[in-house]
């Protein structure tokens, strides 16, 4: 039996879609009378704390969210494995938006904007992509999937990851003995690490500070589609008037909506968007899942599943 | 000899670049004395109206800039063939400007900035790439480089030239009985023409009018970084207000310095860049222009040589 759980998403349409695709594998939600104990499969976002009262035949959690840090500090989470959301559609997705930010930061869109209001004709030539390095956090799926389209534009690439990591045209660095060497030539800093208690706060002001500052005129501009939980908002806030950063980019904030009060939406160089870098398209969606639990049943193991002691 | 005929750049270092990179070759500026009959080549930029006289032993007239429209129309230009710049780092730059501003559309910065000053989050998911058109005018030198740069990027592309162009993955039409064909597919369209009579005011009301309106959320957004002479700005300012598109990047300009009390200033989805899209960079100038001397010195033909039928 396969079972839905998800908040603040359509679940009746994603419930739909599965019934179609796994039929005649019975597909359940929270709602439904069942037997917890018949449940094999659930798939979840946002689980409530009840959310697995009763599942003690569990195969596997499936996490719709392609990042598990908040499912990781669930209560009462079982010891299943964990299958993350792994997708071509939501890396295409995330791409997107960090290829636009990238570029746009590159190309000084706050000096042009600010020159535009005053009427000022102002002819400054940005430096080539060529000339400009980008130094990407977390060397992942979708870290991977932003290199491998960055790389064509021409610019200088870096990496940071856990372990070393070998992509073609892009400088590898790796663990906190490499941390500085990495921001030291990076003028365009992108974050894609999973939130981890390693990873947490990482974008705050000391990192910013070793930042490369001779190359962006605005200076060094940070990215962050990741988590909130990976930055220090009054950092951010203090570096972008203080000029430590030339802009920024925030997909994700401490807290989500981002508080009214919140001092970054007023800052003119930095750019906010409401959490919609990537979304998890239901039709890939289903499609992923269905192939996971299909294959699994024909005795295949698990892809994607979760380290939890590394924490993503 | 070679004389250097440059305005509003820095003839001084040009000329110092040159002598170095010709010598033995005679290298002189306009203030110089020397006999005008001896001179072989002239390098110009923005000419003035005598820049020409007396020069009747010319091979060749080399044009720093890669548009020649404003030189083909210099009262005395002499019959010399006329060599245009082409040049990779100036095609880098001018893709580092499309692909810029074609993603920043694309992620709809426009109602995310509008928001962002509302303090408004309304989670507002864009497109990918490869649900989005863009259609380039113009598949030329600059043209093909940004269609070769966008394709990695998964945005479905088409071009307009006049004759028929095939280039890998992008859908190509050609000649004005395509012309509406082609802009009814594109929901963002890039100019890159050369400035000939038939292209002049190309980009007006009817244009627009013809372009996919169902896919971009703000409506369909136009780029031009042509010429100015491409743009009808009295269309382009009444479109931008009344929703017929749904943005505008413009690096040139009817006029430049745009004047102070040009409408577009204030529009608040135009964005205006000073003509900076891509400049001629010196040393790859010289270097260039250096091939073209020494090669037809020692025989060969002269490359990239302006058709003026054409007007390109
Ligand atoms: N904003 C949005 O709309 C949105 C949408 C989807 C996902 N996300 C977020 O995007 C992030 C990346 O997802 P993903 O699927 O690419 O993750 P992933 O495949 O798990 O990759 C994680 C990468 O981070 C590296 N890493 C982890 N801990 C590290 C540490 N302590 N020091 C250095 N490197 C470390 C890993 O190194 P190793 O390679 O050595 O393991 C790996 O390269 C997640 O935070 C996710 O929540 C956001
Ligand atoms: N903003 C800046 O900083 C900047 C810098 C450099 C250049 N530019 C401008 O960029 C433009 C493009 O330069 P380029 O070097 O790529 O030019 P190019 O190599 O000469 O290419 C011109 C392209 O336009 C097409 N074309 C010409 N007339 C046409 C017509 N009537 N109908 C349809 N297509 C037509 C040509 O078709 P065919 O292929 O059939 O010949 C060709 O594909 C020029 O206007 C130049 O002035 C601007």
């Amino acid at each position: 039996m396969f079972l839905l759980h998800l908040s603040d998403v359509d679940e009746a349409s994603w419930a739909q879609a599965f019934s179609e695709a796994l039929a005649p594998y019975p597909v359940v939600r929270r709602g439904d009378s069942f037997d917890p104990a018949d449940v094999r499969y659930i798939f979840v976002w946002k689980p409530e704390a009840n959310a697995f009262d009763g599942l003690n035949n569990l195969k596997a959690v499936l996490s719709l969210g392609a990042g598990v840090d908040a499912l990781l500090k669930h209560p009462n989470l079982p010891d299943a494995p964990i299958v993350r959301f792994v997708d071509e559609d939501l890396s295409q997705r995330m791409s997107d938006y960090v290829v636009a930010h990238v570029t746009m930061h590159h190309r000084q869109f706050t000096r042009f904007m600010a020159d535009q209001k005053a009427r000022r004709w102002d002819q400054y030539y940005p430096p080539a992509a060529s000339e400009t390095t980008v130094g990407i956090m977390g060397m992942g799926v979708l870290g991977q999937d932003a290199a491998r389209r960055l790389k064509p534009l021409g610019f200088n690439l870096r990496s940071w990851s856990r372990s070393p990591k070998a992509q073609d045209g892009v400088e590898g660095f790796a663990g906190q003995a490499e941390f500085d060497d990495f921001l030291s030539g990076t003028d365009i800093l992108v974050n894609l690490l999973p939130l981890t208690p390693e990873t947490t706060g990482i974008l705050n002001r000391s990192t910013f500070s070793k930042l490369r500052r001779d190359r962006l005129a605005g200076g060094p501009v940070i990215i962050n589609a990741a988590r909130g939980g990976h930055q220090k908002e009054a950092d951010i806030a203090a570096a972008l008037r203080d000029g430590t950063l030339g802009a920024a980019s925030l997909d994700v904030f401490e807290t989500e909506p981002l508080p009214q009060d919140s001092p970054l939406w007023d800052i003119e160089n930095c750019y906010i968007t409401p959490h919609i870098a990537a979304i998890s398209n239901e039709q890939s969606g289903v499609r992923y899942f269905a192939k996971v639990l299909t294959e699994h049943e024909a005795g295949k193991a698990l892809p994607n599943v979760v380290d939890r002691t590394r924490g993503y």
